[in-house]
Parts: C-alpha cells; structure tokens; sequence
C-alpha cells in the first residue's frame, strides 16, 4: 500500500467530510491559524477557508508542499495567487456552489420590484388593504441584458426565461452560432437603450471595476432596472446615487454595495428607488457547507485516480 | 350590404376598441346603467362590464335580443347565467387575462417567503444590515401540488420548472400519458404529506368550495406553504388560522381571503406566518384591458365569419 497523502482541512467542513474521506488521504484538522500553521509544510492537499482571508493567505504561503488548494469561495484574489501558481498548485474554488440561491434571489428581486412587493409588505404591516398594486410591471416580455454568464448567469438566464422574458448575454466571445443572441464585450454599451433590465453577475477582476459608471447609466432607459449580485465595485456607487436622485434609471436592486455593510447614514439607505440587499442572496440556503464537501469528495476521487479536478481556478483571473 | 349588428358597448373600452370596430357592427357606447338599460332590448353582441355585479346582472337581464356577451371577468356566476344559457346566449369570460401577472405573482411569493424577505424590507426600512439571510430555502428541488391547471395555473407550472421544482399538478382526468406526473380528484388528498407547496388556482365552484380544511392541513408537511390565488372561500379559514397558530404548516401566503378587505382587527394580519396581499396578482399589471379590447376583436371577426368566438364561458360551471 501506497504512503498516504497528507491533507490540511478545517475542523469546520470535519462533520462533513471525515466519514466519506477515503483510506488514502491523512487528514490533519484544524481549529485555529496556530494548528494550521504547524501542519502547514507537509500537507499535499489543503481546504483551510477561514472567515477572515489574511489568516487564509498565510497559512497558503506556508503551505510549501501544496500541490492542491480547495476553497469554498468563488473569488480568492486576496490569496498569493502568483505565488501558489510559481510552486504548480492546481487551484479549485467554490464557483457555482451558491449559483442556486443566488439566481433564485436575482428573480425575487426583479419580481418585488415589478409588483411593488416592498410597499405590500409596508401595508400588510399597517394592516392596511391596498385597492390597487403599487407595482405594475410585467417580466413577461421584457428584454434583459445579462452581464456575466458563469455558474450563475446561466441560472439567471433559464429562470428569466421561463417567465417569458427575453434575455441578451454578453460573452467574450460575442454571439455563438444556435446559441441565441449574445453580445461582445465591445457590443453591449452601445446597445444599453434596448434593455429593461440591466442584471451584473460578473466576477470581481480588475476589468469589470466600475463597468457600470454615469455614461452607462446615463444610456438606460428611463425605465431600466439595474440589478447586481456581483460585486459592489462593478459599479460606480456615486454615479449610481446621481441617476437614481435624477430619476434617470427607475431603480437599483443592490445585493452588493460599497462598503459592506454600508453604514447606517448612507443615502442608498434613504432613496426610494434603490433596495439594499446585504450581500444575503448567497446566504439563503443552507446546502453550501454540503454541496462543496459533494465536490470535494468527488474530486478526491479524481485526484486519486490522476484525473483533473474541477471547477479550477484560473490564477490570471483570480476567479 | 347587410345590415349591421347592433352591440351594446362599455365607454370604459371604447378607446381600445372604437379605432378598430369594423363597419358591420353599430356600436352602442354607454356611460351609465340607465343609458345601457334603454339600449340593452336590442342589442346582439354586448360587453357592458361594470364595476359592480348588480348593474351588469340588470343590463343582461333587459338585453333580450343578446346573442352573445363578452366580459373581461373570468367568474361570472353573479349574472343570471340560466336565463342566459336559456336564451341561448354565447359568453365569453376574462379567462386568462390576468394569467400572466398571477403566475409571476405566485412566484414572488414563494421565492419571498423562501428567502424571508418580508424582513428584509423591514430591515431595510430599519437601516439595518442583517448579517445572515431570515430565510435560507430553496425552490430548488422542492415538490409542488398545484390545484388547478387551467390558464393560470399551466404558466405558474412552466415558471416554477424553471426553478428546478417538480410541480404535480391536480386534474379531472388524472395524469395522462406523456404528460408527466399528474394526480386525479380523488388521488392528491391521500399525497399531500409528499408537498414542499400547496398552491391553489382553482376556479370558484360550488365543488372547489372549502376544499383545504382542517382534515388536508394536517396531512401537509410542518414545513408546508399553501399559496391561494383562486378564492378565499376554497380554504376553511378558520381551520387554516388554527393551522397556523399551531405552526403545523410554515405558512399561509394568501392573495384572496374572506372577507375582502380583510377588516383591521382580523387574526391573519397579526400571524408572522401568514402573507396577505390584498387581491393584488391580478392587477400589478397594466396590459389587462389592451388584451381584453384585442381578443374582443379577434373574437368579432370570427363572429361574423361565423367561426366559434373564445374562451366559452361554461354557464353550468359558472367559470
């Protein structure tokens, strides 16, 4: 028989995954930065998340011997990534683990707003009978332009669909053939007036930093909804502020914001046409900790058998 | 040329439908029930909708030469359907009207009650950035029992397959084959306990009358969700209210209820599981009357070419 092969995990993912951690993989658990720390140099294998991320950098540059790093996040770009790539190790993040949740919120939003779902609740807390809806809108037939076709816009995208709206992707690669339409990267901004919803579902990479700013939002129409479950940086916050104050967009459907939380005097708090979500889209489920241990499982197995692990991490990318 | 056919008409629709009345009908546009009452005797083809049950029963009444009455209301059972059906009049309901704006509705509310956001609107209005989500379910993967598949309930069935949920749906005839799952009158009582959802879209009859009471509330699952959009009188509400301050299903998001207003001092309001939204799906849209005017046109055109007009309302059924 084989040495095993030493693996750093957390103590958190432990009830998890010890009983279906295969015979060849020497765990190691830990509780604290400490304990990691120390176990650190030898481990081969490494899923060591931490709540806080510099914690989390530093026990991966210890981690001299790491020849794959698992993480339940999607984003790692506060990780040594030039580094973890120099020392060879294959990367597999969380991508697509919180994708369920956050398209099934992407929709509630866009619904709530629609109806005025918002001003239902105020009322039903008033206990108050509305004769009429404070929201008039139908999905059905509107046009959405979805940034970001990942793990979640592609969720977002049949969800949205199946209420009959038509949904416009932009893609690096622009327009497929039999994949529908799709727009380039070059294509969308001049294209901004068509769409009534405008959904951000992109990664956080220095290209998408405030793709949305006062020219983008100044070409929506007056009507045009944005949404993001992005990142808040995607957008260009004071911009946004303007043209909501202005009335020149209809309304901001924020999941994300910069900062988070967002402190209690800010004007997002107090405009009437922009909702504040709290970054909770991810968090409204309760199978993450399951469906990434799944994953790992899985790729052990993978690992085991020397086939690729997945989803990787691109370390160009940072996603 | 023939003479032309006198029709007895709402000035409500006449914007919609004057410009494009064609010329073999003599349109009779009323402002008031007196003004319909004197022209009613001789009119062929009415839509004399009002805003009251009263005044349109009067005016079907006098209408003694009527041969065909078209509505945008999809239950019409406060009209005096046995004279009509005597009289061999033909009628045409609502039905479907309002489908498109009920079924996104429907699917507000679930995905509101599954991510607690009715709380996050208070939060919101409190300033306050909650740290984890108040709900955490998933439509994903849940079971659905759907009472009820006519037009409304076909749309909320293709919206919640969107959603990855397997919708069961309840019909006359059971379920046919090649049309996947589908349970008969008799069969889905004995399978409620199998349900993440309940969701009513039953027409009101005589049969559908209190059929959730307290015998089918305790065969739900605790963490059932029964949705009504049909009537309030198809749930026994006191057994739904006791149901609900037992906690023996999750909630209640009720969109129609008994009475209608709710008076302020009702124990639903008062229930932190129960959603009450005021009748409202049908109208958080603005598209009712355009599609109301365009299907009274359509309609006319197969009327004259003598081509049967559509959707029949069923006078025995009332619906």
């Amino acid at each position: 028989m084989s040495k095993p092969t030493r693996a750093l995990l957390s103590a958190m993912i432990r009830p998890l995954v010890e009983p279906r951690l295969p015979d060849w993989v020497e765990p190691a658990w830990f509780a604290s930065k400490e304990e990691a720390l120390e176990y650190a140099p030898r481990a081969e294998i490494g899923w060591f998340d931490f709540t806080q991320p510099g914690p989390m950098a530093e026990v991966a540059r210890a981690a001299t011997s790491l020849k794959w790093l698992n993480s339940i996040y999607a984003g790692l770009d506060f990780l040594p990534l030039d580094l973890l790539d120099e020392r060879g190790v294959v990367i597999t993040n969380g991508a697509g683990i919180n994708a369920i949740t956050i398209a099934e919120y992407v929709v509630m939003l866009m619904l709530a707003h629609a109806k005025g779902y918002r001003e239902v609740v105020r009322a039903m807390d008033r206990r108050e009978w509305l004769m009429d809806s404070p929201g008039k809108r139908e999905l059905a037939g509107e046009r959405v332009l979805l940034l970001g076709l990942g793990a979640i816009g592609s969720l977002v995208k049949t969800r949205l669909e199946g209420f009959d709206m038509e949904v416009v992707p932009v893609r690096r690669s622009g327009g497929a053939e039999g994949e529908g339409a799709a727009l380039g990267p070059d294509e969308w901004r001049g294209r901004l007036g068509e769409f009534d919803w405008v959904v951000l579902a992109v990664p956080a990479t220095p290209e998408t930093d405030g793709m949305i700013g006062a020219e983008e939002l100044a070409a929506m129409k007056s009507t045009a909804v944005l949404v993001n479950i992005a990142r808040g940086a995607v957008v260009d916050q004071p911009a946004l502020i303007a043209a909501l104050e202005a009335k020149s967009i209809e309304a901001a459907l924020l999941d994300v914001t910069t900062p988070e939380p967002l402190p209690e005097d800010h004007p997002l708090w107090s405009l009437d046409n922009a909702q504040v979500t709290m970054h909770l889209s991810g968090r409204a489920q309760t199978k993450m900790f399951q469906r990434s241990a799944d994953r790992f499982l899985a790729n052990l197995d993978r690992w085991h058998r020397g086939e690729p692990v997945e989803p990787r991490l691109d370390p160009g990318l940072g996603y």
